[in-house]
């Protein structure tokens, strides 16, 4: 049941790594919304290793085939398909190409350092496929952006916008300047470019790098979702933010900044706009009051470790053996999954942003 | 259906800050298990106001009334309560003896900066008790610190112990030390007087203040809970603890830190030691690997902002008139909630540990 | 777990018969609708014992008191007391003011016939409540009756009439006439009569005697709620009527006797009427196709088994001895809880036909 | 989310009618049990329409394929494939080949009596596929019967055994006795006989017969599965039985009967048998006392209405038009689902006892 989640839309993520598929059951979706299929095949390719240079050599075409929950219909221009949710579950699968098994033979007996392998092994015993890191593995992230890339079409035309970057890498920032008001933060040319550096010599050195990357949600009108309690919208991100894989903290407006304030510089003064709309001065709360939307973007930042996937030599166990050993990583690993898991966090807070506004209506 | 959290066992939260009452539904938790109430009264008087210094006014001695879902025992000792959990759900409740309702008269037109009070009429209209922060209140950790304080009783009978403690307040640390395996950092009496200095300063500006808690679970076999995507630990964890008003980041292992470092830094390596368990050398991973327990220490933070009930002036709006005002707070507030919401935190973790593991067995 | 029911509305039942109090807290109803007190408590003495001629001796008030959930209002009206429902959890509690747990002493030692006692020792061994029933006990739909009732107010200001009524008690039926387009049955004064006689000689003999109540519910508009496969209304409704204890069997439309028919004759043709209304000639599939209300009343009938708890010296056996052993049941027990029972069977169908419509807003 | 169910193992069934394909995600079955594919395929055949004389002329052969959650091995022998399902969900798929649309072209303006279209367009509006019943569809019961077929092979290997016949078809019984204890329905030859003469009559004459089916459930020791209120076995099989289409009345054990008996006559006595089994000597409890299973058989019965596609004239509506016309339908169509009902009872009872009993765990 680890694999599904969502109150009024409702995924359930399927597959392993080296399995025939990996894919997902998306229930609720609201019957009516039209999906674009150029436009959901290049939200995908932003997840996709293709034509990514710090990424891994396994690419894959990750191409969403819908076996139901839609209706088909083409539009006079050539190739530009769409489809029309119906009212039954859509059941999307992804096949698995690119393959190379062999790669992964002795994991079952020396557990990768920073991988799920060992503690894997612990819980399910043999009853888990590990080969490429089986139901573990950041390949399961291609169907949640199958989900989340239609989420984010439906947003849209409700005139939601939910985007993602990389802000750091590596400890190197790509900040150029953070908006006053918003607490968002811009990154330049300049800063991709020292970011960019920094994955190379990782790369080059066999090795990986971890990052920062900040999400907002625009265009949610004030009180349009988030719940009491554990339905609050910070509760309801993070727990689908933490089914991507490496991500390990999470914060909201100014997040761990907010510990060191006092009251008085941290409390967002409400005023009334010139077009008589209220707003609040600063956004340290990160569009987020009481669990409930405050009319401002959200903003959230997360950290994604590095990859741990990588070529140097490290320090193991043979689980058999009941010894340390070194372990020496073969296979095709991203010296820096950053950028990827960019998309793949749009993906869960477009899920988060329309599950809740569904359980508001 | 926001105030219901859980897989196995099941909470409930329901009640208002100046209700009858406010309680917990807690169903599932394991039949046959012991609630010593003098070990649960303690552990609630550690989230309540009553003989804290830098806390509300407002003490309610919090004292749990149990409805349903145990059977009494008495032991030969005068006043030691011992109940036994039985198999249908536990309702239990505690009364508000202590409403000032008045001091809120003026809420629902003028809302408090960094409080819930504007987005919940924006979501919930006339159909909410903002008195005392109704449902939003912090008063509504006390039912779930009962609940916790009870998962907490079944955890330490399976040798787990889970703490949590506050590490720095308005940016001032009191952490003298950190363990370099397990990463737990340690705060000494010169760190604590520090801190206090702090909240006495807020205090006496009429203000208040934020801080840092970190929480240790301890005790967790490999392998023993937590399972993919959805409900690794980090998730589950994440969102019981982001149903505590107030917090607004989470962080796992070495958490933010970790975007800054190489995989060959952040990976944690494997050995076997003397006794032949396995063990990784540091701890990054905050005992969590592929959202599974590692057998070391789960350790997390989390950012508590400062109470956005401060008693200088603030910038607001009048709702009704739709125009700019000032706003001057009465009622009793705390000037640092951090020590009280380190209870909280705690329970929060162990309802997440307890849950998890029983999904486990 | 298993006290929990509901998706967009949702109740959890709590209380022994013997403990404290009994109560349910009921979270997800429509925020702003009002509770008409006077009503409820007249519903909820449809459901008492309290001047019913054949029901249990033990009489309780059965006053809900809500702890939470609700503002009050005061109408001009001296004792008319109307609550309006907010968006938090309603927390509703009736006292248990009338055990006499010695009744049932030796219960947990030779188990009553056609009762859970068994069954409920073999299940949860030492850690379940058996006196009185314990959280099996009829008294537990008392908070179903309360959170079906509230239910039925707020249908029937959207034009959603429940009733149920008893049909035949110990094979004696009621029955007048049957309605040839609805297929809703007819009680008259001499049928009633009938059935009393019934109730009275099973009253007289110590003995007890079963029924069959129907449950209509009109005014749902077709297509107004009802979803394909596990969401059918046949499913929802059955799911929560056999939440009701003596339960045993429920029929939708002309249930078991579409068996013996042909399709020709059980399909229920449609017609449009001289308003341009849509409707069925019959009403074989009591107003649900394809799981889906069609506009036509659902009309469903279900079976109660006779009260097992007799006066009558009964076969059974010693738990402790493993040997066989004679039974004489004291307590005070219900000849007949039909009655009683289409209250509650009425509250149900409010539950699920509110909890739906919902559902499919 | 309506075609979702269960708490322990979650079955969530996708697909319509004439889409691509049809098939379930299944998520929380027991890893390391085994599945045997020749046994799996041979259940499914049971269901299936291929070499059923009274079925529908659209003959698919259902073969089951495993996208996920399981690992492949292979027995020596020839052709007999058996997989392991592991800790993630498994995705099984089944093609649907055999579509013809062109049948179903004017149901979206003359809705069939009988038949979900009417309430569906009434219900989802555009945003539905009706060709061949859509997700209302007979035809998604197969992925039911992948999914029980599965639940059936776990439970056998712990002795449970879950088996459901055809007791009646049109009226005409094919019972030649009744088991004095059990109360379980024996079928014989001549009864067979009786009811495919009334099979074949209704086939001659373009109608469609129902029927009655009874499915037992035995193996399960006292006390082994089953809850309070909600989740009582009653419930538990209702919900899911609901889920096959057709099917529009349950009872257990003498079901309807009991009403017309006094407790006296309907309560089954307890006794210890000479090998110190705790036995009742009747069984009109239906194997389930107190929702909770008694150590007898799960004796429960089901009403399936004849198919309510016939190729007789019917009457109905133009929904365009607003008035009345004739239909006659075309397609193909079975007059007798009743035997293919039996496999899909038996998949749902085996699956509502193994997550009962998982839940037990």
């Amino acid at each position: 049941m680890s694999s599904t989640w969502g109150k009024r839309i409702k995924i359930t993520i399927f597959g392993e790594s080296h399995g025939k598929a990996i894919g997902v059951v998306a229930d609720g979706f609201p019957a009516g919304e039209k999906i674009h299929m150029d436009q959901l095949n290049q939200f995908m390719a932003r997840r996709s290793a293709v034509g990514k240079k710090y990424s891994t050599a396994r690419k894959e075409p990750d191409v969403p085939v819908f076996l139901s929950g839609v209706l088909e219909e083409r539009s006079a221009q050539e190739g530009h398909e769409i489809y029309t949710i119906i009212n039954s579950p859509m059941c999307i699968i992804i096949e698995n190409t690119n393959q190379r098994s062999g790669d992964y033979n002795n994991l079952k007996d020396v557990p990768r350092p920073g991988h799920a392998d060992y503690a894997a092994m612990m819980r399910y015993g043999e009853n888990v496929d590990l080969r490429g890191g089986g139901h573990f593995s950041g390949r399961l992230t291609a169907p949640l952006c199958a989900a989340g890339g239609i989420a984010k079409q439906i947003l849209e035309r409700r005139g939601i916008e939910v985007t993602a970057q990389m802000l750091s890498v590596g400890g190197v920032s790509g900040v150029a300047s953070e908006d006053a008001v918003t607490g968002i933060h811009m990154v330049d040319e300049k800063g991709k470019a020292a970011m960019e550096e920094v994955m190379a010599a990782a790369q080059a050195d066999g090795d990986s790098v971890g990052g920062i990357i900040e999400c907002v949600v625009t265009g949610l009108a004030p009180g349009a979702c988030g719940d009491h309690i554990f339905d609050g919208m910070e509760g309801r991100i993070s727990q689908i933010v933490f089914g991507i894989p490496a991500i390990k903290a999470i914060e909201f407006g100014n997040g761990f900044a907010c510990a060191a304030l006092r009251g008085s510089e941290n409390n967002d003064p409400f005023y009334v706009d010139e077009s008589g709309t209220v707003r609040t001065r600063t956004n340290h709360h990160g569009g987020i009051l009481g669990g409930i939307v405050s009319g401002m973007p959200i903003v959230f930042r997360v950290a994604v470790k590095p990859t741990p996937s990588i070529f140097k030599e490290q320090d193991s166990i043979s689980m058999s053996a009941g010894e340390n050993t070194k372990l020496q990583i073969k296979g095709r690993h991203d010296p820096c999954i950053v950028e990827r898991a960019a998309a793949c966090v749009e993906a869960a807070a477009a899920l988060a942003a329309l599950d809740s506004l569904m359980d508001g209506e």
